[in-house]
């Protein structure tokens, strides 16, 4: 294998060999700044996922490592988010009670099956299948998962049990037990919530004040969520708040996690096959656009099929690890960035924070609140709701802001799979009829010019017998049949045509379907005594037409311009319209 | 109402009016002939269906009728069809035994089903549904399924019992079952092949020879089919073979059907949804595609939406009247419109031959053996393979051949909905594998001129400083990410640029994902200090762009030319180019 074969999959080879002292500072400085991001989501996002706290922190080790090795983001940062813990725990929960032993372990097949899978895609070039999410479809879907996590979270800010499995469910829940709220469990998650605030919004800028500089206030602004975590631990072991009823993490495993396959089952696997296709597919579109968005401020690049690469083993690093499906997240991602992360390195030393937390910090873990967790979560997911892109893409398009909707709708009310579905198969159907009806413009000579327009928007010369179309949009099966009945359409419209000219310029593509109903179009025509010929023809759509006998059973020709059409098939009218002395003028509606 | 609206929804409210004996004449002789040539079929496709053959003649009678009422081809001839009639009995024969009550009371729900859903498909303007049924679909489809018949139908001419539900069982078991072959039904089908073969390829010369002119003999020559059913009544009669065990029609129900509406049952209606989805798309399809070449024989036009009206209604009355899912049906309709129909009367009167039929000659049908009708069905769909399609399409398109191959083997060895859909899902997935990465070009100005030409085609100019790219594609979300990857990738490799340049004479649509990453490119190149602008965008495109903030946040401009966007942003290699004397080219690879 030679080098550069060696750098393609394993980027780590490139970077590796220019790496030195001056980077690896820059490397630790953010990945200490993210690991002390990292633990409080780590712990939280797994709570999400109804996996035992512990968990989160095991996901953030080995991944952050392979995806060092096998990632092309100089920034991106692996681990646990949201949305795709909240897909694992709908995957999960109709199936074993949330934290069994059972659900652990379907929780680390469902890893494997994604990180298996995203290699797939990887190896046989799939990676475009994300691309039938379409950006109104991940909208959607993702201020809807924030909706329904901020509505699953506020039952342990409440104290409250378990209940519903859609938004409306939960909500109906949430006020039918609100009578039994438990008082100091919500005192805990509402101070935990408002510390939160404060930190996030109000923690810089009092540092600043305070007279730290810019970057250090950012720094140790970032830390303010798990400077609240340390203080809640304390206070609950203080006030023994356990013994008051608020519940808390509990005893948790000491030591890093044995490495260990996930027990196979093939009748689980193929119940999960679905969930683990749509949670790669969703964890790479967020990963990727992550991951471009930063490189592109170094103008550096991302490539997105090694990140397939990337994102697989990462998630098969978990799987073994006694974790559960993660991506590249975007906070903790920008704020890597941010803090100057140079290389993957930066990951690695993240993971190496982990796990120094891992080894020495568990016990402390026992006094930790849940309503804390489910404060972390609100506050993250908060930003992630957008509900003006509704109103937005409506100005812009009604089909998109309809896919929107459909699948917000689909996610709060059905479950974030059928919402998903929803949302790709009506945003396929809505692509189907918008490209199923093209633009098809009859034109017409300019006087004076060589060039054709629209007749119903110039005033141009029309051949008596020559009818001239143009079609704005490739020929493919969306639009074949309608090219057919807008053909037919034309020519019973205009009875002295002998000849019929279709301006390929917009054409970019001529598939089978519409092979067929050029070569239908050209039978009918010819029965009705009327010759097709084409101008125009882009040079590969030319090239393909000429592996097909269309071209031998054309009844006309193919000319390399519209105007060479018109010169050769009425030249009477042609040279009167260039020399600007033609009469017939077709005038605009 | 007015009269035009009228026209609009009831066709026959324009001819009718201009209805005079002459035009009755010719409809009348069309009549005759397709009324022949329907006998055989009608009874032989309800046989297909697993129905009584006498339900065949019910679905020619009413059917026809409405149609002739609601369509507007003015040669189309609906009744029972090869294709429609195999999906029938696919749907019908998990269920229930054929030919049992059930079996007859689902067959006229699903009939009914299929009609309602094509209404609703007119009055939802959903007619676009049917473009997913690709050409390669079809074609796959339709190949597979004539197979698919004739292999179920070899059973009756070697007077075995049915076994098999895929293509390779039903071999399989006739392979095995051969030695059970039943002499006398073997002699029969065979002699019926031989004289169908006869009819169809011999007849019409003969006769010639014998001194009858062309149309006469083409006339003639189409009721071959129904003399040879009338010999083999005859011959079975006077031979007593029902006495011989070869299996016959039996005891027919004489007189007309007394209407009545199926019987409802949701959950029964639920389970055969998607079929009556496929049978309504299918049918939909191969009746346009028959109306429209018939139609562009003479100049007229058949409308998709109002041919929906008019199939939905037809089906609803066969299912009111004993009948099953019916569709336009290919050979009838040529025959119909080669022997002189003029309007939709011919149906009408079509029907009326029917009726006399099934009121007059039922008795007649008891020894007709079953032999016979298979024979016929083998004859009819052997015209509708097309083996050679396959190798067209592969030298066309590769991904085209790819859905036919697909198709075949899913009707072939799952089943004739599993087919379609595999092809359908192939379809759409190669379709956007395809438009996902769309052809994108890097440009240069061609010296001397005001045209930019690909870099790699052409010897260009570039600008230093002015990066132009062409994008040969409409941007939507098939194409969005990628569009967003290869400007990352053009960037790194050009780093001196500090303007880029999209050049949109080829899109004709930006959706709300391309337009969500157009803001991502324009945000992530103003952080790199580069200018994204926009050329020769197309007006319906620039209107909808007006109505979002895009082209407020975008850095840079809109200009009316590529040319014009270098002149402002390159003033001095762009005149130097002009004038030819510029020095910086890029030579074509």
């Amino acid at each position: 294998m030679t080098a550069d074969r060696l750098s393609r999959w394993l980027p780590c080879n490139h970077w590796l060999r220019h790496y030195n002292r001056n980077l690896a500072g820059q490397d630790a400085l953010a990945a200490i700044i993210v690991t002390l991001m990292l633990i409080p989501q780590s712990l939280a996002y797994a709570m999400l996922a109804g996996l035992p706290p512990i968990t989160g922190l095991y996901a953030s080790m080995l991944p952050l490592l392979l995806y060092a090795l096998f990632g092309t983001s100089s920034s991106l940062a692996v681990g646990p988010v949201a949305v795709v813990s909240l897909m694992t725990a709908a995957a999960l929960q109709p199936l074993f009670p949330a934290g069994s032993a059972d659900y652990i372990a379907a929780a680390m097949l469902l890893a494997l099956m994604s990180g298996v899978l995203l290699l797939c895609m990887a190896v046989l070039k799939l990676g475009f299948l994300a691309n039938f999410l379409s950006h109104p479809v991940i909208s959607g879907f993702i201020s809807a998962s924030a909706i329904l996590i901020a509505l699953g979270q506020l039952r342990h800010l409440l104290g409250l049990p378990a209940a519903g499995d859609n938004a409306l469910a939960m909500a109906v829940h949430l006020w039918q037990a609100a009578p039994d709220t438990h008082w100091p469990t919500l005192l805990t998650g509402v101070c935990s919530l408002i510390l939160l605030f404060l930190a996030r919004f109000r923690f810089t800028s009092w540092l600043q004040r305070l007279g730290c500089n810019e970057t250090l206030a950012g720094h140790i602004g970032r830390t303010g969520p798990v400077l609240i975590l340390l203080l809640a631990i304390l206070l609950a072991s203080w006030l023994d708040l356990a013994d008051a009823g608020v519940s808390v993490v509990g005893n948790v495993p000491a030591g890093l996690p044995s490495l260990t396959l996930p027990s196979w089952n093939t009748a689980l696997a193929i119940q999960l096959l679905p969930a683990a296709l749509l949670i790669s597919l969703v964890g790479f579109v967020e990963s990727v656009s992550v991951g471009q968005t930063l490189a592109a401020r170094r103008r550096e690049r991302v490539e997105p099929n090694q990140e397939l690469v990337g994102l697989g083993t990462a998630n098969i690093a978990s799987a073994i690890s006694g974790g559960f499906p993660i991506t590249g997240g975007f906070a903790r991602s920008v704020v890597n960035h941010d803090a100057g992360a140079r290389t993957p390195m930066a990951g690695a030393f993240s993971a190496l924070g982990i796990a120094l937390t891992v080894l020495l910090l568990t016990p402390l873990l026992h006094n930790l609140p849940h309503a804390v967790l489910a404060a972390t979560i609100i506050m993250a997911v908060l930003s992630l709701m957008d509900l003006d892109a509704l109103r937005r893409t409506w100005a812009y398009s009604r089909p998109d802001a309809l896919a929107i909707a459909v699948t917000m709708l689909g996610v709060l009310l059905v479950g974030v799979e059928a919402g998903i579905l929803l949302g790709v198969g009506l945003s396929l159907l809505l692509f189907l009829k918008r490209t199923s009806e093209p633009h098809i413009a009859v034109v017409g000579q300019l006087p004076g010019s060589e060039h054709f327009r629209n007749v119903r928007r110039h005033p141009v010369i029309q051949s008596p017998s020559v009818l001239s179309i143009r079609v704005d949009e490739s020929l493919y099966f969306p639009n074949a049949r309608y090219l057919e009945d807008q053909v037919a359409k034309q020519v019973s419209e205009h009875p002295g045509v002998r000849h019929l000219v279709l301006m390929c310029s917009a054409v970019n593509l001529i598939d089978a379907s519409a092979l067929a109903s050029l070569q239908a179009i050209c039978e009918r025509l010819r029965e009705a005594h009327i010759q097709l010929h084409l101008s125009e023809v882009k040079g590969p759509v030319m090239d393909q037409l000429r592996r097909s006998p269309f071209l031998d059973k054309l009844s006309g020709q193919v000319f390399l311009s519209q105007y060479a059409a018109l010169l050769a098939l009425d030249p009477q009218t042609t040279r009167l319209a260039l020399d600007n002395k033609a009469t017939v003028i077709s005038k605009p509606a």
